[in-house]
């Protein structure tokens, strides 16, 4: 069963242009090997401290409770989904991707009823069917995803936020690719919940995920029926942790990865939000630009580009996985299938965080097509 | 709310002897500075299908499922609960410290019922008041915590794996503070269930907490009348993407951590277990008759204290914070002081992993020994 050795890890340099993780900021990668101290070391405090303090700015809130949830995205999705609802609460769930199918099947699992409003993939969820939705039953929240990781596209959030509060509902935001790359406010908007994940726009290694909640959803959270039903993903005792004041042991948090997260939202801070977004938006324009100039059809409605990530049709005449082989092996690029239905149908191609620059981007393109050349690809028009 | 700038990070050095994490080894830190891959890159389905390969040995176990849950211990801990257990089900859960409590309080979250077997804190669970709680009831799995991190006590698990499956229940153990430091042998033992964590006695950073089922406790679980209430905490779908065929995609995996959890568990394979366990064995012994020399009473049960951990008692004439303070600002060493009821009333030393050797032993008596003089201890026999 054994083998007798195992060898050293020797990981390719891969150039991360897919849907996440990104590569690593050179200055987070640092960040990974200072010494780690303990859970409850009064050095580590002030870390948190000033971890929360700058999750604040990338949030665009003032809320108290801002922390990253000790895993994954799915993990702080788990965490605002099972914190908000118990067995028989109703919730609107927009669907218009992978990841908002995630979403139902969480409050499903919750005891929740999920009203699903489904649009069609690639496209946003109109407000008007999230008002149908909330105004049909009682939901207590609703549920969106900003940015759709599996079709590139970006959900305008402030009428649907309007709408929510007007059915006093609770606006909850999977925000999981768009923090610290797209236009986000929470506090603006009013999302009442905002979840996102280390290894997208901030360009950290997974295994985190930050998120926000306000007062009006933490008076959800503390007027419950029940427990939350995780001990685990709890926003209601992980919060005594990661508060300034009377912190309480909850478990041990991954510290390596928190001081990581310190360093790359430091680097946000250092250029600005709104310089990030811009760029970001550039960028992704530029992409797409040089993808229809190759001849490829865009699958994300252009309307709404999330500026992280752009999904690209596979031409008929070519290989879903040996165009992206030819770029792994050839090239040292990811780039992304499709998840889902759209499994060999589309390629997702992302440019977050430290990813996203110019040079990248005409790497990826010519990559890109010489990948499709050798697979007698043509352009068509 | 923001300051205008933030500084590096600049922890200090610490020498980790408390109840973990431990300090990191450093081939294991040099693991996570390596280059990125994605979750689903061929070159990481190899690495993680050599991390089963390494963590079926440090389980001793030939479980098919045996993978890294991306969070905590305590994720793993609900892992193992929320997997197991549904509605109405009965459970046989032993207390003698603060971890048994803490599964106590997740089994009554997933709507089981717990049927609490109470030891004093500090000794170990009596196999016949198992018994006892197993006759009585109809329990699906009985929990037992192996190395209690809050009192130091190694928990003899051969004689109640006999109970247990005599009343056709399921073993569950948590073995954060014991792989990789104590002997455990889960096959051997008819353990059906185990997880523990990174940041102990594997010497690796905190945020993944290794798990191995076998295949009744498998059976079990695709035998629920409902669905495991967590989706990210799910094995039946987490096993779909640690598979060595048919992957899934479930989460994106925490590779850094993955990465250095490989490294870790190498380290232990080239060390081998029982040379490992033997070197935890006898330096906690070195370590305890220090304390003694030094006057201190063992708290622990001596019969059983664990290999990894011990835990002594404060003297009445000393301040616990104060002592911890010298330790932490005038020799950089981190020991922990007691958790609920036994705040400020022990302290816990361990030395777990790399941690555990002689230089560290001669290193945390003497530095005890000045904190303690400054406090005005006297040695009273």
């Amino acid at each position: 069963m054994f083998r007798k050795t195992y060898g050293d890890l020797k990981p390719p340099e891969r150039l991360l242009l897919g849907a996440g993780p990104s590569n690593i900021d050179p200055r987070v990668v640092k960040a990974l090997t200072l010494p780690i101290v303990e859970h409850l070391d009064p050095y580590f405090m002030e870390v948190m401290n000033e971890t929360v303090d700058l999750l604040r700015y990338a949030f665009k809130t003032a809320n108290r409770l801002t922390l990253p949830i000790s895993g994954s995205g799915s993990a702080g999705m788990e965490s605002a989904v099972c914190s908000i609802i118990e067995k028989g609460d109703e919730a609107v769930v927009c669907i218009n991707g992978f990841f908002g199918e995630r979403i139902s099947e969480m409050v499903q699992r919750c005891g929740g009823k999920s009203i699903e409003v489904r649009a069609e993939w690639g496209k946003i969820v109109e407000k008007d069917l999230v008002e149908k939705a909330l105004a049909d039953s009682n939901a207590k929240a609703v549920f969106i995803v900003h940015a759709e990781t599996s079709t590139g596209i970006l959900q305008p959030l402030k009428e649907i936020s309007k709408i929510t509060h007007e059915y006093d509902a609770l606006l909850i935001v999977d925000a999981v690719t768009s923090l610290g790359g797209c236009e986000l406010n929470v506090d603006d908007w009013g999302i009442d919940v905002c979840f996102s994940a280390s290894q997208k726009c901030l360009s950290c290694p997974p295994g985190l995920a930050p998120i926000t909640a306000n007062e009006k959803a933490m008076n959800a959270i503390n007027n419950r029926k029940s427990k939350v039903q995780s001990w685990y993903l709890d926003l209601s005792t992980i919060q005594t942790y990661w508060s300034e004041n009377n912190r309480v042991y909850h478990h041990t948090a991954p510290i390596l990865l928190i001081y990581a997260l310190r360093e790359g939202l430091r680097i946000l801070y250092e250029e600005g939000l709104e310089k990030r977004w811009a760029r970001h938006r550039e960028n992704i324009q530029m992409l797409v630009e040089g993808l229809e100039d190759i001849g490829l059809e865009i699958y994300s409605d252009k309307a709404h580009i999330c500026p992280s990530i752009v999904a690209v049709k596979v031409p008929e005449s070519v290989r879903d996985e040996e165009v992206r082989r030819i770029l792994r092996e050839e090239y040292n690029i990811t780039i992304s299938g499709g998840l889902g239905a759209l499994k060999g149908k589309i390629w997702r191609i992302g440019l977050m965080g430290i990813n996203s620059n110019r040079k990248n981007i005409v790497l990826a393109l010519e990559a890109l097509k010489n990948a499709l050349k050798k697979e007698g690809y043509v352009k068509s028009n």
